[in-house]
């Protein structure tokens, strides 16, 4: 059993792929982690390190190495209340940070 | 004089803009805050809390906030060395934080 069940990782996740079809792989394997927030961009949540190389090898068996780059940066938590926002268009929005 | 003459921020900027001229204009003035590492993210760096308001107030005028989107996420110093690349396309990377 963990010793922390209930705690999570947070990343940011966003990606320039050259190809549409490896887009759409990355796209639907990240919206598996949490919403996508911008086209190119997931606020990602795994619940353990080695969920977290999952997906990073999950990522790095979908992209081109030499066409693509994903780009993955830890979010501390106390952070994911101090992100500013500038416009209205909204694609989708993480809702339960404040429960962590 | 500031008290802290060398202490910058550090914000992972990205955005999805729906015109072209406004999203040049984005990325223009996004290019001169630091590296554009995807298309639409960059590294911004600012060396103060009105600079950061600057910053915010630029966007805000650039955007139209019905068509438009730009999300700032915070960024800690020790976690600038903790980003995760996947693959090996390139646009601009920083190569200055370890003299922070």
């Amino acid at each position: 059993m963990s010793q922390h069940p209930h705690r999570r990782w947070f990343y940011l996740v966003c990606y320039d792929i050259a190809d549409n079809e490896r887009r759409d792989d990355a796209s639907e394997l990240l919206s598996g982690y949490g919403p996508r927030v911008q086209y190119s961009v997931f606020e990602a949540t795994v619940e353990s390190p080695v969920a977290f190389e999952r997906l990073q090898q999950a990522l790095t068996d979908i992209i081109d190495p030499d066409e693509d780059q994903v780009r993955i940066y830890p979010l501390r938590v106390p952070d994911l209340a101090k992100i500013t926002i500038i416009g209205n268009r909204r694609l989708e929005e993480r809702n339960d940070f404040w429960i962590i």
